[in-house]
């Protein structure tokens, strides 16, 4: 077992230890764990990143369903105390099927343990990988001018994220850190949400022209491809730029990536990358650009009156291009700029972009 | 520009060639076009495949709606002739935004534009791969004793599936033909629906201990990866298994793998593999095994019906066991294995039912 690995069993086991001493100092055991709505993040200076605030919410064993939370958490830890030891991994999914075997402590559906599982994080400080807990999400593919080492069940790869690999890119790991960056010539990074988009991109040769490197997002980042960008930007010292759709979906994304979700906002820290900077499709873009659009639906509308009210995007730029989204009542995809032809994107609008930004 | 692109190029023309002709003759242009619906496919005896049999759609530029598709049609191949005369190739979803610059020509919506390439495959015999046409979709990830040579546009690169990748597996791109099979040590194929399934195989060496090419379905599998199946299969003779879910969705993704899917039955020489062996989750093993499972919701009851009357599973072995799913009400995941330990799968329940099949 790794060190980090044994300091991660004595946190869970300092959980079971916690409720034992209750338990035997006669109480009635219960345990204090952050909310998590966004009504409790906050604001952090020094990581500039979006966390948990004070509020917390009480496990206690003297309702029943708080008792049941107390004893499906100790079998949970009784398994992962195992696979640690065994050196095995499992998904979230299989972690609700073997609940099976365990009478009263069984899950009644996925959605439970998964949250346990975050309870766990927050109260040890540690992330699931560190349990050995794999999501069934994909991670992203990368290409670029990037040579990566990662360590497996097989023995060490190291590949090179051009020249090793295919036009469908480098296949990231569910658990990142078993990555160390080699070397790279890379100047940035340009995370994008679609594959047609990802595609295009490749095809069009834009990381060897600009020295990027191409991270698909493929929707909704999973945690993964959000840790490896965090990675990329803090080790290597790359600016990350975010190329997604022009629609509340889509700034959801990049919040994701810029300053965590509310889901996990433990693990911001570790995830978020507050230095990302947005080139997806602007609300002004669609005006500018003339782009084809499709009106805002009613779910559309709720989610960008939400985003208004949502701490992460307390912004003069997104209050801006929010109202403005509102006023003109559209949305484009990036993929609505192939109405210029195939090359506007790489030959005009990204560029464009990115030296305003001062990216390129 | 390759032969086969040559040939293909031509018989587009053709099309457009077959249109002038007719108005020149003085006729009102029509086409003449497979449907496609479930009563209009059946089985070929010498490929062993369903394809589309001798029901006919007419589209005629008698009606103003059929003079719009033909119109629309002679615009898709004219951007057709110049990608493939610039090397160039687009997804479907660019080809739909493209045509926003052509006025009377503009698709409505993109499943218009989609349903148009279908046709142009149908009337020309070819693929939209050769059309230089991309799908949005993924293509599969692919671990194992193989080794590929890929042709890029970056130069070929030669790949082995277990040892020049990572964990991740090789991704494979979207045009499989772009794939040689350089060598292998394989003695089957397994193709998996779930990521977490895939993980766990990966995990437990399932590819060294049993020479096993280990395919990523993702779902309802991307042509792409189909294409890669049959390739398989018919290329190397290597047996191919499916293993899925217990519940009808995933029946229907074995069969589109088998026997190729409703909407694509013009393709189905291209990308079914009629020899492939179903190892998903029976509903007899929902009985022998005891799996936790799920009662039945009304929409699996409604596809359960529809895949008694579907001509792919006109078999003695789905109606069985189609039969006693309604019965027993109940469908279960392939990770409800799990139930007996993280190793049950690769241990007892897989060496089973392939050693059954004959495959190991």
């Amino acid at each position: 077992m790794k060190e980090i690995e044994r300091r991660c069993l004595r946190a869970l086991i300092g959980i079971v230890q916690n409720i034992y001493d209750q338990m035997k100092a006669g109480q009635v055991p219960e345990l204090h764990i952050a909310t998590r709505t966004k009504y409790n993040i906050e604001f952090n200076e020094e990581s500039e990143v979006w966390v948990y605030g004070d509020r917390k919410s009480v496990r206690s064993a003297k309702t029943v369903k708080g008792a049941y939370r107390i004893l499906k958490m100790t079998y949970v830890i009784g398994f992962l105390k195992e696979q640690l030891n065994l050196n095995k991994s499992s998904t979230l999914r299989e972690l609700y099927y073997i609940s099976e075997g365990w009478g009263a402590a069984k899950f009644e559906e996925q959605p439970e343990s998964d949250r346990l599982v975050e309870d766990l994080e927050i109260l040890t400080n540690f992330q699931r990988e560190h349990f050995h807990i794999r999501p069934e999400e994909d991670g992203a593919t990368v290409i670029g001018p990037l040579r990566v080492r990662e360590e497996t069940r097989r023995g060490v790869r190291e590949i090179h994220c051009q020249d090793d690999v295919g036009e469908g890119g480098y296949q990231i790991p569910v658990n990142v850190d078993k990555i160390e960056f080699v070397d790279h010539d890379a100047k940035f990074v340009i995370a994008i949400e679609t594959g047609g988009m990802r595609d295009r991109l490749v095809e069009n040769g834009f990381d060897e022209k600009y020295d990027a490197i191409i991270v698909h997002l493929k929707g909704q980042p999973a945690r993964s491809t959000r840790r490896l960008l965090r990675r990329l930007n803090t080790e290597l010292n790359l600016p990350v730029v975010v190329f997604t759709d022009g629609d509340p979906w889509s700034y959801r994304i990049f919040a994701s990536v810029a300053y965590g979700s509310i889901k996990s906002a433990h693990l911001s820290e570790y995830l978020a990358t507050p230095a990302a900077q947005f080139v997806g499709i602007r609300p002004t873009d669609i005006v500018k650009y003339d782009l084809p659009a499709d009106k805002l639906t009613e779910e559309d509308i709720k989610a960008l009156n939400a985003i208004l009210t949502d701490p992460r995007f307390d912004s003069e730029f997104w209050k801006k291009e929010v109202n403005l989204q509102l006023e003109i009542n559209k949305k484009s995809e990036q993929q609505a700029l192939a109405k210029y032809g195939l090359d506007y994107v790489t030959d005009v609008y990204l560029p464009e972009r990115l030296s305003e930004l001062g990216v390129i």
